[in-house]
């Protein structure tokens, strides 16, 4: 949680609240309001505590942002040598009602509020009822455009969460598998990812045999046998910045239908990656890596996007999914990570982060392709 | 996050949704959505992920509750022997058009229609344009009376809850303090709490000296004293349902000054929890912790409120703080926390969990009130 202190350098702060007043007057949006999360994160610098008390970071076309914080969060912030002023609110008081009073101060009555997109609806119908003439969009209206381009510093952390969680992946031929519960290994992955220097866990997937036809299985009982292939996707944070791969290991000599749809998958991913460039529509990256694997007979079997922007989130724009006509552009991030998955039989993805470069792309997890085969 | 599949006995699904339904129609609620979170798992048990792509429960005034969930994440879905339709989306589709089709499924067109206090303010604002005619309320009108009083099942979780936070604190003294960091001391307490029974770890706060002064302090790299406190506030989550305890470290004897804060400070606490009782308002619990210290001249430095709720979340209704005139009733749950806290110089709180029973109170957290003297 103390992530966004490491980060080196530290992003200009000043510069970020700049171009996201320039996005707000391109769309005529007077005044925005972000909650606990990476959009304060982005704009700010601060981790706020994802808690009932609101927290919010208020941007005006004009005049000085203001950061609205409970009273006994106070001491946790750092104004960034004045950048913003620090309003704070007691238990007991109105928290929305100073919220709203700081909303309005930096538009109009009547104009458009962008609120953050993860807010919570209570503190947004809250908000709704104090300011009834306003009219409201989703923060990401702004920010979009802004959080989705990643500085040169941000692929660089990146690039480091990225061979962070490589190193997780080398150790997997280590571990112990056959006899121990998928929540057994998952507790030992998470042990390797916080090694591996991530201050967060985000997610350990641990899916054996049929179980990994469920793309989001939870790591439970299930004993792993030899003979079944094991899902393995695991991401955790570093330096503020996520990271996310997903790679298959076979416990003992993969059967030839795991080989085979192995072999389709492999060729989907690096297919969708070799597609990607400036100027490429997101969709289209999506496009040929669906192509390879319904050219190959798995077509029903891949029953989701290929994949999903990363940075402070997890998840977050843009995501690489049919119908996404958004143009790629140098210094967006995503994951590339197409799955087959045989409903009680077994299921199989492969994941690596991208980075789009000015000609092409940079692949930011560097471990092979190649399902990895143990005991 | 299996958690709930190990909850004993199974809740009444059945029960709690027919209970909402009786809640919507005295308050005129002909449609009731919620997301990712502790309402969806109150009423139908499933655990969604908590991530952009959106999981919907929708309990009409009549017809059957349907779960919307994402086609990759139906696998995980038990609908609890036909108890709710589930309709899956993949990834392209217009998810919000077929929520905003299930809520007005479930009620008129016009009709006011409830969403869950935490979703995402996107969602909300998506909603909203679909269904533009509707009135919108925060579910918690709906579900805040039925989740606040716990069953007595609920409470037999809380204090097993309670019973495994009090194990890790009593190890507490056995850890070794002076000369690691808080973030070191903090590590270790996690994986106390993962051994005691919880599956997560929500929060362990560990500050130092002065550091304890912020109520919310980030354990980091400063390094532990002798004779400093050290405020410990550690919450996990057991079987579904939340921990939270706070005790204070003395490194070495502590300093004269500290024991008479915390001798107040133990006074208000106990003083608090002797107020509990059927028919007390939430804010007189709350006046009397603070009576006890201000009368000891420390009111200034108890800058939060007394306690919150507990249940499925760490924070949730009732909120024990001035100005709420809610009636305690038996079954509701919260946190008992004062606190004193001395810019630059120390912080201490003191905090058990309670249970409202039929006369009185019961205490779910059972370890001693003192200062624990270690090194």
């Amino acid at each position: 949680m103390t992530a966004a202190a490491g980060v080196t350098p530290v992003p200009d702060w000043g510069a970020r609240i700049d171009a996201a007043r320039a996005a707000m007057s391109d769309l005529g949006i007077e005044s925005l309001g972000v909650t606990a999360g990476s959009d304060l994160t982005y704009l700010c610098g601060y981790e706020a505590m994802p808690l009932e008390r609101i927290t919010m970071f208020v941007v005006g076309l004009w005049g000085e942002p203001v950061l609205v914080v409970p009273e006994l969060e106070a001491p946790r912030v750092d104004d960034r040598d004045g950048l913003f002023e620090v309003v704070t609110w007691a238990d007991g008081e109105d928290s929305l009602d100073i919220c709203a009073r700081m909303l309005r101060r930096a538009g109009h009555p009547g104009g458009p509020v962008a609120i953050g997109d993860r807010a919570w609806a209570e503190h947004l119908l809250g908000l709704q009822r104090r300011l009834y003439h306003a009219t409201w969009v989703p923060a990401s209206d702004v920010l979009r455009g802004l959080r989705s381009v990643k500085s040169a510093a941000e692929i660089a952390l990146l690039r480091e969460a990225g061979a962070a969680i490589d190193a997780v992946v080398e150790t997997l031929p280590s571990l112990e598998w056959a006899g121990r519960t998928e929540a057994e290994v998952a507790a030992a992955i998470g042990d390797e990812i916080v090694a591996a220097g991530h201050e967060l866990v985000n997610f350990v997937i641990v899916a054996a045999g049929a179980n990994a036809a469920s793309p989001h299985h939870e790591p439970g009982d299930k004993v792993i046998n030899a003979g079944e292939c094991v899902l393995v996707d695991i991401g955790g944070t570093r330096k503020g910045y996520c990271s996310d791969t997903t790679r298959v290991v076979s416990i003992g000599a993969p059967a030839a239908e795991v080989e085979a749809a192995w072999d389709a998958l492999r060729a989907a991913q690096e297919r969708a990656t070799a597609t990607v460039a400036p100027g490429i529509a997101a969709g289209a990256v999506d496009a040929a890596a669906r192509g390879v694997i319904t050219e190959a007979g798995y077509g029903d079997a891949f029953i989701h996007r290929t994949g999903h922007g990363i940075g402070l989130d997890a998840h977050e724009d843009p995501y690489i999914v049919a119908g996404n006509d958004e143009e790629l552009q140098p210094g967006m991030c995503f994951s590339i990570e197409p799955g087959i998955y045989l409903s009680g039989r077994f299921g199989l993805r492969l994941e690596d982060i991208v980075a789009v470069t000015d000609d092409g792309v940079e692949v930011l997890n560097r471990t092979a392709h190649e399902l990895i085969v143990v005991g």
